[in-house]
């Protein structure tokens, strides 16, 4: 499923490439979040201008609306967005333990009530594979039980048990599946390292897992509310125990610097809602730093988000037609902010390949970082 | 400025071309509204994409957000929206009596206060047209009173007669502008018939105004709640009155019943926000009749919103995908909703042309009615 093409001998990066059933993605990856079978604002053809290869979206989310039925009738989730390229689904499992209320985890799965309509379910691991194979994904995540942060190592303990518990379950569900037998199985199950900030947790979840040999190994529970240099500690002691040449993938993670100490550390996948989340906001990336639109310094700024991004937004219009667009409330300006976003997101994992595979990652790193956090730090970009 | 290229017998309805600074456009024409420099949740490829020869934009909110310099500092609304193609500006009459609160009409001009801060604001028909000279407009309107439905025949007189005489005021500013000067007039202004609901009173002011000798004619005030029948009324007793040569412009409407009646009347030009608008509220428009999209019979409805439609939306999304969209909330419904729409009532008005070419305007009506009328009345496509 997954070839590594080059490694980097001063760090620990990696580029690879992840064979999917709908196609070939090249890593280390940015996948942009289409929770609800959409990438908030964009449609599928800006999705591939951006240069988008895989797409996540999201069991729980599905599985309440429209059903999961509804998406197998229309063909899967490819038949269903008529998005033709990779698809992951997240089980839904962080969702769950977030978005909805009085949840209440057994052994058996997680009882709780929508967070659209009150509504009781009950959903198992099994029943969570059984969704995600109704939605056709490429890539499944098995519902794990995810701890808020901080979180008392006891309960942190019993949820990462738990998870791993729940793995098993879960890969035996997907083996029990038609898309999963045969030399040419259809999908993937991943494994979630879970154990909270405790690096004993961390190291004995990703090693229970280990056991199980699935094709790939995510890190969930990061990027929770905790330090940077926490999640850069627990990345420490969880990546050397997980199989170099199987992908890894940093659930929900982040910003560029995230990126960077990430995948020097050897991450291949990553996913986070900041590009479209930020981009509605007004607030837009670019290698000189990041900027607030509706600041009243954009008002006649008649220069596009950043001179040479080939997005449809820079090659079309200016900071002070956004800001205007921003300050009137029009829906065009999120599109336009969330598109330059997602472009930016990727067009800098595509830099980041290719230094790696030009063993420069250290150097472009520093020189990425000066550009970016120094013009964040000098500007006072107040609104 | 106006070339009729052929008129019917059957009908007073002619296809003609308006040739403005930035191109031409072919009459009859449904012109997109962009209210503040932007059509709602629609980019300029995705106009042009539908066909949009030119779009509208409104003085009245420009002038309150971003202000008239910031876009003359820009190049113009075509600079500033990057639209290269022709704008026809309304002065804002119609918002400054429905939007804004606490107005005051004086011989001078109308004291207002800004519907988006409360702030108070005088303008005259010269500083509108001032205003608009700054937008850069192809063409402008002047400032007029509109009275709200229905209306006391007194007070239509006089802010029919105000409006005359602002008309006057309008056009010596006009010609005082730089770019209305000499052989090649860089920009145009058209006058507007008022007079409510009283015959006499639409007949007086088009007569009045005739003596202005303005290059186009605008019907305003109709499309404001009254009936469909009185609306006909007022066009059978103005239009006539109006010289056949000149363009004629039915502000506001609508509804592709009234763009038949309107066109087969002589009418040449039309706006409305109904194809965005009703986008928004997942009511799409087909040659069949009207869909709500978010009807539980679209659930496991994967057609396209209408099959022969070349619009991105149809050729990408099904029916079921665009109501789960719409029933998540999800920004994509708008734009998709409100891009067929567009394509729909451009497309509308290409088949309205090609019909009149051919002089069997009465039967593509007659055609288009029962398909899309008849559909309507036989569905009741509840909720």
């Amino acid at each position: 499923m997954f070839k590594i093409l080059h490694k980097e001998c001063q760090t620990q990066a990696r580029t690879g490439v992840l064979k999917t059933p709908h196609g070939e993605v090249r890593t280390p990856v940015f996948m942009p979040v289409g929770t609800q079978a959409t990438v908030k604002t964009l449609s599928n053809q800006e999705l591939i201008d951006a240069g988008a290869e895989i797409v996540l979206a999201n069991a729980y989310h599905l599985y309440l609306r429209p059903g999961e039925e509804v998406i197998r009738e229309a063909g899967g989730l490819h038949g269903f967005m008529n998005w033709r390229r990779p698809i992951l689904t997240d089980s839904g499992g962080f969702q769950i333990f977030s978005l909805s209320t009085l949840n209440r985890v057994k052994e058996e799965g997680v009882e709780f009530q929508s967070h659209i309509d009150g509504s009781r379910h009950f959903l198992t691991p099994e029943g969570v594979i059984r969704i995600q194979s109704a939605l056709g994904s490429d890539i499944l995540m098995p519902l794990d039980e995810c701890v808020p942060y901080p979180c008392e190592k006891d309960a942190a303990e019993k949820a990462m048990v738990r998870t791993t518990e729940w793995a098993k379950r879960s890969q035996r569900a997907w083996l029990s599946l038609d898309g999963s037998s045969g030399e040419e199985r259809r999908n993937f199950l991943f494994g979630i390292v879970q154990g909270s900030t405790y690096p004993d947790l961390r190291k004995r979840s990703a090693q229970d897992l280990l056991e199980l040999d699935f094709p790939g190994y995510a890190i969930g529970g990061l990027s929770v509310g905790e330090p940077h240099a926490v999640m850069v500690e627990m990345l420490s002691e969880t990546l050397p125990q997980l199989p170099e040449e199987k992908p890894r993938y940093l659930m929900g993670v982040g910003l560029p610097a995230d990126f960077f100490e990430a995948v020097s550390q050897g991450v291949d996948m990553f996913d986070c809602v900041v590009p479209t989340r930020n981009g509605r906001n007004a607030t837009v990336f670019t290698f000189k730093g990041k900027l607030l639109l509706r600041s009243a310094r954009h008002t006649r700024d008649f220069q596009p988000i950043e001179e040479d991004c080939p997005c449809y937004a820079c090659r079309t219009y200016s900071r002070a037609y956004l800001r205007h667009l921003f300050k009137a409330e029009e829906y065009l300006a999120n599109r336009l902010a969330s598109l330059h976003n997602l472009a930016f997101f990727i067009r800098l994992f595509r830099l980041m390949r290719e230094a790696i595979e030009e063993s420069r990652f250290m150097e472009f790193r520093k020189e990425f970082e000066r550009n970016f956090e120094e013009a964040n730090k000098s500007e006072s970009d107040g609104q």
